[in-house]
């Protein structure tokens, strides 16, 4: 066996805590294959193929019709990774022996496949077959977060709403009706907020978490005017744009201090802009300005030097920036290969940098941002490949490392980063065969970004 | 023989459709060995290394002894890809046999290559060897388009003067004597561009095109402000700035509807800075400046869905942009590697991308932009290794691909697209040895994108 | 032996000149391991993964207990380029044996590290074993520059004090100390700098050089502007925003003339944005921008084109720029791999870019930015190893060339522009095994970038 295949059949053994997603916890698993094929993933690529929006977003539409419209489409994305995400779900949940899914052999897929998902313990079969110990979720900010085991689906605070649709009534509405606070002022809203974090962390709650558009420049804004600014939307004046910068860097800002209070990460997912597309499909809209600088984050980073931000970036030409703001700032962690950068030339790219370059205690490999879980398995499994190939050729090939240890400092970003950073699972997972958790840091500091509990050095 | 090897073999048996160049249709071909030294690349190179512009620029200038004062200099250049085309062009069309072209050497490849060159059959010898079905142009405006054969070099009109060079005279002029209608307005521009595009879809233009420096955002601009605009023009007042940018856009937006009107592909080649180094030689003066993202054509990507915008980016910076707007927007092409990223390493990691995560139908890799017909085989030599290369790494041994998809895939883009986006040539080329043309759209749609003709799906 | 391990083998029998470094001349090799260790990689890559700065920037701190506080933190920056060089250090300067420097096992590498550079003669050794001819230095523009070897620590006098801080009195005093001129207007500050260009370049100075923010726009200022600002300077008047660009331009400019007058090259260090995180360890503070452009430098290239600019860019996104900047202006030359892009990752790319797209006589390769000796050997090391692959790679295997013409071709960007474009050391160093040196250009220009002295030809 190759050092590559050694390596990487390591890295396949360890068990997930996936550190973003989407997942509905009351329906994670995929019912049909409209779930899977619903994903924007593949309605946008469809779409920027040819096909219509109209006939994948029709009111009332049927599962099985609606895969049916988009098989067709198809062979026009089988080249990419996305597909190759679909091929290798399909394969391995449900027994698909093809290498493409075609009009000929789509609906016996179907079938197979729904008969499978119906099962009760589906759920329990996906984490099982993905090795998934916890999935961290996306919950609005009114979340009640109830009925649903928030050990297993780990809430997280997404703030987007707050900070950017403060101005919407119904936003406040949702805030009011979640915290019983009627926002007027600045201290009325560290109050809403700091209720919203009680819920939040008393629910297991292990980030608040953000995506932000590229002309966003997060600076604190004066109580004086922040109150001035509240007290406007309070009444219904509308803002001008200066105002609507100070409310939203205020915000932004009471979050910052409430996870600096609680000792919550905060991650950030920088270099959006939303409905560039206003055409396209649901969620398939948004793209971005690369012309965006973490030197926009400085005072952020500077004022909250306690908070831990798990920091994600959008383009690629970002990725350096990233690293070095990483390897300088304590509290500056990369985390995952983020959307439009989440395909293997990039993530190759940013994974070499980040291992050479970023503390190995301070990074964070991979995240799914899935909405279903079956996506975690193909995700994943493409993060794990790329990891084992840059492992041997920058480790063991180039510096002579054993496999042993590159696969130890695989497991660090994969899985160990992710409990030191968010915190570990309730019940410890099955431990690895590699002593790679063993990690710790010194006991004579107090690092923001504290390692495994495991006192024993490496 | 090598996956790599076989994939290779099978992209270089596809006839090609060269979609981009400035060749002369009226002088195809090189006449001396001065016409290819005297290619840009090779002249700002050696100028770059020391060479002064007087002595390969002064008036008269024999081309033997022009290619005599280059040659002491091309020793400078030899790692440079461009040099790899020259020799690869001397070894094919001119028998040179040796690995460098030297002082001790050059005169007998002058004198060889140019009894090859003085042939009648020059031209067709050229196109012969370097399996060139057709070769799109890039026309003046005002270009009578008459006294060559447009099925095999095929018209584009090249906008640059109308949308930056309006407000010059000597540009009024020569629209006004093109089309017999004097711009003084928004509707006689609308009339005069409309003559101009009549004049060419009648001689089988396949595109509009222009390039556009890095701080153009085109917007929509009221026919009253138009009107205000053009009437000064017309009249001789100066413009001033906020006037010029107006002009310009307007000028711009009308050319995309009349590209809409037609059904004609609108080519964007984004991202370049005119004349930024003054004192260089002749089309060796233009660079760029980096900061220019996609999110600058919004409103455009938007306001035409109809229209297809093969679109090239100067900076390498800018490729995975045009990665994401091709995956979200239907009408956003890619399209090519141009200029100062058409060198392996920045080809290599674009056309990754592309693969990766644009629908296979909708990329178009490779045009050569070539002013004398000897360059396409070097170029698109080069252009084919990195493809092969890009298919067996990713495709082949990543995803378990046969090499025959594989090939499929490279056919693609390397030919079957440019049909689907500019129409195929008037003759059918041969069929390949793959079925890789056989890819179609599904019946039920109007892709913007249309595939090849044959209603068969692989 | 393979191709690589052939090249690789070549390359390191190449003696060096170290084109950029820190390096003390009074005090150029460690005394203890904490000179090593308290370069700025190690310390802020410590702190970033969670060592609190005031654990090793204690007053009056011992270098072995210094040493003692970072040991337990290294584990944490095992996988970085940086640890990597330490290792390679300790293995090759003092014998260590061991894969990692840990708690139990450091104290007795201090302990025979002590012993070795105790040695009166631990600089020639160093020197020796690293094949260094010169080192080339960075000094203070109010250097005296006495006292030393400047054949061996060659000047190079460093401007960003008088181009950034003119405005401090400290500044102005230690330049009126350095020159007997007070400079209260644009005739004294000519003449002021005239004068430290005269005592740089009498004591063997090669090089002006400067480090650039990510804003910075240098543009010529008119002596009457020049005169009334530096009278506010001088006559105590704090400046405004506009004042202090054309200040700081205005002094820019002045020493690109001096350059211009005694054909110093003019090195440019663009893009560090400083003091970006303030809590940082000393020199651990300093971020970037990646949002410049080096269009930003137009109108400096043009104007002084007999200026050798050798330039050096911060962020990898300006790698592709400063490769077609090269390529057009004669007198741009790019220079090594800086701080935050001198990792693997980012080398290999822009190696690949600048060999594929650059004159080769007009690049050079390498700097080592080191502030003791021992680190020339393996930052050098990194970059030949990447050099040699890329060689083997992009010539040997894609271009069908043999070794040797890869070496000549490494040997050039490593050494041979190194003296082309700042001058040969004094005494030549002992001849290379290949003939790379043997590259000259023609007689019957005066290149800017004049190749080495050898007449013949290759």
């Amino acid at each position: 066996m190759s050092a590559e295949a050694e390596i990487l059949s390591e890295l396949e053994a360890i068990r997930l805590i996936d550190p973003h997603t989407h997942i509905n916890p009351y329906a994670p698993a995929s019912r049909t294959l409209a779930d899977i094929l619903g994903y924007h993933y593949y309605t946008e690529l469809a779409h920027s193929a040819g096909l219509s929006r109209d006939r994948i977003e029709q009111e009332g539409l049927d599962p099985k019709e609606k895969v049916g419209r988009l098989i067709p489409w198809l062979h026009t994305i089988e080249n990419t990774a996305q597909y190759s995400w679909l091929l290798e779900m399909c394969q391995v949940f449900f027994d698909f022996d093809d290498s493409r899914i075609t009009e000929s052999n789509w609906e016996a897929l179907y079938d197979a496949s729904f008969e499978k998902m119906k099962s009760d313990s589906w759920e329990s079969i996906v984490l099982d077959i993905s090795g998934l110990d916890q999935v961290y979720l996306t919950n609005d900010f009114d979340d009640a977060l109830t009925d649903f085991d928030t050990q297993r689906y780990v809430p997280c605070l997404r703030t987007d709403d707050l900070v950017f649709h403060f101005e919407k009534e119904e936003t406040r509405e949702r805030l009011s009706s979640a915290t019983d606070i009627t926002v007027k002022d600045a201290e009325s809203l560290h109050n809403a907020l700091g209720s919203l974090f009680d819920h939040f962390t008393q629910n297991n709650a292990r980030a608040c978490a953000i995506s932000l558009p590229p002309d966003f420049i997060p600076t604190p804004v004066s109580t004086r005017r922040a109150d001035s600014v509240l007290h406007k939307v309070a009444i219904g004046i509308h803002l001008d744009a200066a105002e609507r910068v100070e409310l939203r860097s205020f915000v932004f800002w009471a979050l910052a201090e409430q996870c600096s209070e609680r000792q919550l990460p905060f991650n950030l997912m920088i270099g959006v802009n939303r409905r560039v597309y206003e055409g396209g499909v649901f969620q398939g809209q948004d793209l971005y300005d690369k012309r965006v600088s973490l030197i926009q984050y400085r005072q952020l980073f500077n004022a909250f030097p306690k908070v831990k931000f798990p920091t994600s970036v959008l383009s690629e030409t970002s990725g350096q920036e990233l690293v070095s703001y990483a390897w300088i700032f304590p509290n500056v962690i990369p985390h995952g290969h983020w959307w439009y950068s989440n395909i293997p030339v990039f993530i190759e790219q940013d994974c070499r940098a980040r291992l050479q370059a970023v503390p190995q205690t301070k990074q964070i490999g991979y995240y799914s941002d899935m909405y279903k879980l079956e996506f975690a398995l193909p995700k994943f499994a493409m993060y794990r490949r790329i990891l084992a190939r840059v492992l041997t050729a920058d480790f063991v090939e180039d510096r002579g490392w054993s496999t042993e240890r590159a696969v130890e400092l695989g497991y660090r970003v994969l899985r160990g980063n992710v409990e030191s950073v968010f915190g570990p699972p309730p019940k410890q997972a099955a431990p690895s065969k590699t002593d790679a958790n063993a990690l710790a840091t010194p006991a004579d500091d107090s690092p923001i970004v504290s390692a495994s509990e495991d006192p024993t050095t490496t």
